[in-house]
């Protein structure tokens, strides 16, 4: 299944899942009382949203080998975390807005794991269950400022600077080797598959489950592939993961 | 005004207003539809939640020159910012839970911000209406794993490691001196001022207001004195801050 959260004339904000003919409306969320309703709008009726709103983003830097190294660093031992505040969401279309304090502002591809239950403390082989499904996301980072402060809360934490969506697809396996695509103005700019990951899905999980309780809903960023590079006011990124689609975000300067 | 959250008998989970004779309950919160009720309970009918539960808890590294000399460091030139996920929180009497991976867990009391309005972009002079008041809180660190790590979100992020309480008091002035005392098994570990802080609130809320938007209920942790230290099984840690009261809880491993 293919889940959106929309904004429609129908029925305000809503959670959806992708058919056919366009997209069933469904009552609750895909974490409680999630039904289906006889309602079925149109692509052209229903405004796409970020398909989930976190109680937190744990991010994960240097998850891929030539990534850490175009960054001047070596494959880290265990997996290094950080978080975006929730504030940094935007939707699909909305624009990723550069902020006056940096010069130099990156896009990152990646794959974004959404959490279905809560899970704490918990082993590899049990986390499938506790996944919801898969998105795309951009965790756009202010590099300039990454290097000034040598941490990344500034630098990753600016408003809008979490593109998330289009859909939250819950039957894909980043076991298998999924690509990840970003674009810039139709240049591709990084070409990555998730079987290059360091740490993979279930031990990144397992590992940030024995940390802190993860809730329904909350995002985990993967890591990006190499070829991270700067954004402009003006330009159109894309991120691509197979079989979530396009995550398409102009960028403008604020 | 000291504002508080309880759960009562009278009323599942309520806020509420302190009163010579006990605790007003309150109808909405102090962010929206704010109204007291008839009704007033005894202390001892009420158990007290932390205070608030906020999107994104934002807290400030090295922001006393004592404790950064503590830590073997210079006084920053600029905030140091940080994120703790709102799993970390936890209200009065409720137990700090020891991780099994780490073997050196600090205190550190703080006085901690509670927005109350939308805060993006201010001007240090337009900081203060945007504040709803002040509480204690503990920034609860795995020193080990913060050194291992050369960063925080690991060592400061565990379930359990924000302390927050026991009441909002809308009505303090941090540019007085008010004292922040944290003590364990009633020995005083740490003894310090809000006016030995490097940034003072509105610098900080100031700052943190032109990366990310705070939303009403937000926390901000604002650094901690000197005299940070190791908490075991079995303790009793207690962070008072002048005009909030005392914040107590006990350690236990996990």
């Amino acid at each position: 299944m293919k889940i959106v959260r929309v904004d429609s004339e129908v029925d305000d904000i809503t959670y959806g899942a992708v058919e056919p003919d366009g997209i069933r409306l469904h009552r609750g969320s895909p974490f409680v009382a999630w039904e289906p309703t006889e309602t079925v709008i149109g692509w052209q009726e229903a405004r796409l949203l970020s398909p989930v709103i976190p109680t937190k983003i744990i991010a994960v830097g240097r998850n891929y080998v030539e990534h850490a190294s175009e960054m001047g660093h070596e494959a880290p031992e265990r997996p290094i975390i950080f978080l975006k505040p929730p504030t940094t969401i935007i939707g699909p279309l909305q624009p990723i807005r550069l902020p006056p304090d940096s010069n130099e502002v990156h896009h990152e591809a990646e794959l974004a794991v959404v959490m279905g239950r809560v899970a704490r403390d918990l082993a590899i082989e049990d986390v499938g269950p506790h996944i919801l499904g898969y998105t795309a996301a951009n965790d756009v980072t202010a590099r300039d400022l990454q290097r000034e402060d040598g941490r990344f809360t500034r630098a990753k934490g600016f408003d809008t600077f979490c593109p998330l969506g289009p859909v939250i697809d819950t039957e894909l396996d980043p076991q298998e080797s999924l690509s990840i695509v970003c674009r810039v103005n139709d240049e591709v700019r990084q070409s990555g598959t998730t079987a290059e990951m360091i740490f993979g899905v279930g031990e990144l999980v397992a590992y940030i489950s024995r940390i802190m309780t993860l809730l329904p809903g909350d995002v985990i960023l993967t890591g990006t592939p190499s070829g991270v590079g700067p954004i402009e006011d003006g330009d159109r990124v894309e991120v691509e993961v197979e079989g979530v689609g396009l995550l398409l975000n102009p960028v403008v300067a604020r």
